[in-house]
């Protein structure tokens, strides 16, 4: 529902049908904003849409390396038609002055919109609500609402940063239905079908930097890069979990927490192995878990997903993880766990 | 869609509406022939139900030890009203005399019903297509067809034993997301919550034998009944995989092929443990996986559910399962694979 907090024309509370129309368009902004994930750290990946009496005069979302803003990128479409019109945000337009432009408040003004709809507040301290006021200033009518968990989920590495100072880190683990990553002699190709391994390389698109153990790399010298076509220029940066050096073109990771310190990564893919993937559990470092589970068993022969994660007693296991989402892949099955206990 | 094999009065092929309404009516005969699962062997649990102008008047389920049938319970209930009424049967009715009562094609004629459709063609040599001739020679209307899958499904333990001449074999594992049955030192109580354990539960009472590897009944002493309101007399026979001798109130079973050999049992549930399990997917006799899943990690201390099952290669694996059904259960989730690939 939307809420409008300030105006300088106050309406009185928009009426249900308002209120179902602006999460619509919100959720289509949010699916804009998708767009630039895993390309434009540190800056948010903001989606923007704007709408003139029903129809979409604008589409906007932040570029890679993160100008243009999405408000930018949609005002540019839009042209005179947004004289007048309703703006949708995935997050509350800029307030700052950047050597790199002027502020997406001061362009919105400037174009005459007559209402801004942010989906969240922007925790950044030089916009935190300056941004809505420059735009109330202004004449134009402000609100904050619209499928808000859509907003904050598009652009949850920008949101996990300003909370923990680290990246949003995804576990992506490819096993059987028992739990097994590969077989006993390392043979660990294929588990799960194409349909599922194409879903991990468009995973692999969405992050800024993907990471896997130095076993691994030592056993799979998998290539990591974005093998689908017209993403091929999406490929992430590649980090090895590992207490000694890296080879060319991968950068060393001495222990998980030394990703806080990772500039321009706000999405960050673990693709395992074991020990990785422990290292990070144990570490409390992972958002979301993705399984992917081939309609296999390989049994006690098979080596475990996970290794040690130092967990004393069954009961503090619970309460952890909650599904968020699970749908099919072919034969195999995607689940996608996300934490149910914020960081400490 | 019902075909009408054979018949008196032939019947041009039914309307699809009155394919429809087969089905729904057999499907609900289906069901309650499930209601037998487990008390019925070596007899099939049959589900029968009598519609006159459109009313159920008679409700019928093949009561324990096999005897009254499913059609003579509803031919009971229904009274008069058969006369000129639509039986709905799982299985073909039955045509040889036994010590025990009368056949059913018999009863049914003797009733005066004016139709008979059959969900599957009982593979009993006694009646495998005399039940129908006996119905047809009656001047009653006879088909097959309805709901075939349901049918099939709700007997599926007759068809196994007639087919291979074995129990249904039905593997539960409750686990982690990561595929651990315990911890390291054995704690498994509790890895899922009570609405999967009531499910569990209800598992048993729809088996006639239920077994554990001797490892299991050394460390946890299960007792292995049905601890649900009102179930309780339907707690399984109770078995142990072991090459030594059983406890009092146990059978020993020294190898999963011995199960074939056991005497009024067409529903087997093993419940674990790793070694237990692995034996019976190394046998190729496992029919169903019921997988419980808690959304917990376990990690590499805990203990894998699946000891070796022989898996020489990874492609070895693939295309003998296919997910047939997934739910929530609590904050569990139970999937139910079934074998993909007929047995040899
Ligand atoms: N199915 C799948 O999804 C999947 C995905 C990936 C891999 N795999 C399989 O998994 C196997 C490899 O797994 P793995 O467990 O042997 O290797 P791994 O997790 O890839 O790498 C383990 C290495 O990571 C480093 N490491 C671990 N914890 C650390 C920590 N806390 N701090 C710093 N460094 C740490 C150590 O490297 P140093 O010794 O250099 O310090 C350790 O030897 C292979 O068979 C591969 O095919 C399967
Ligand atoms: N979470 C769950 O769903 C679940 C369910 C059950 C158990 N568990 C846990 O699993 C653990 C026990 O598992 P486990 O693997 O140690 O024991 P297990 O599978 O219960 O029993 C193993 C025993 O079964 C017999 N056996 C195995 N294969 C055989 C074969 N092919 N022919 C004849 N006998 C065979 C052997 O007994 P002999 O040595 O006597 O010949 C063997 O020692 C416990 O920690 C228990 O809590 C968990």
């Amino acid at each position: 529902m939307t809420t409008e907090l300030t105006g300088a024309t106050p309406l009185t509370r928009g009426s249900a049908d308002q209120a179902a129309i602006d999460d619509r368009y919100m959720a289509a902004a949010a699916a804009l904003g998708r767009r630039g994930r895993g390309q434009t750290a540190p800056n948010p990946n903001v989606g923007c849409l704007i709408v003139k009496d029903g129809l979409v005069v604008g589409r906007g979302w932040c570029q890679p390396g993160g100008r243009p803003h999405a408000e930018a990128m949609a005002l540019a479409e839009a042209g005179e038609r947004a004289r007048g019109a309703t703006v949708y945000t995935t997050l509350e337009p800029c307030a700052h002055q950047s050597p790199r432009g002027p502020h997406c408040s001061g362009l919105l003004a400037a174009a005459g919109v007559a209402r801004v709809v942010s989906g969240l507040r922007d925790p950044d301290p030089r916009t935190d609500g300056k941004g809505h006021d420059r735009l109330a200033a202004a004449g134009i009518r402000v609100g904050f609402g619209g499928a808000a968990a859509a907003c904050r989920r598009s652009m949850e590495g920008y949101f996990t940063q300003r909370r923990h100072g680290r990246p949003h880190v995804t576990l992506k683990l490819a096993t059987s239905l028992d739990g097994c990553i590969a077989m006993a002699n390392g043979e660990s190709r294929w588990i799960t079908g194409a349909a599922a391994r194409a879903h991990g390389h468009l995973q692999r698109a969405l992050s800024e930097a993907i990471l896997v153990g130095r076993g691994t790399l030592d056993a799979d010298a998998p290539r990591l890069d974005v093998r689908l076509p017209g993403l091929e220029p999406r490929s992430p940066r590649r980090l090895v979990l590992t207490r000694g050096s890296a080879p060319e073109g991968w950068t060393a990771i001495a222990a998980p927490q030394d990703i806080a310190a990772l500039s321009a990564v706000d999405h960050l893919l673990v693709e395992g192995g074991a020990g990785a993937a422990a290292a990070f559990l144990a570490a409390d470092m992972v958002d979301r878990l993705l399984l992917y589970r081939a309609p296999i068993l390989i049994g006690g022969g098979g080596r475990h997903a996970l290794g040690d994660i130092g967990l004393a007693r069954l009961a503090d296991a619970h309460g952890r993880w909650r599904l968020a989402d699970t749908w099919m892949l072919g034969s195999d099955r995607l689940e996608v766990y996300e934490r149910a206990l914020e960081q400490d």
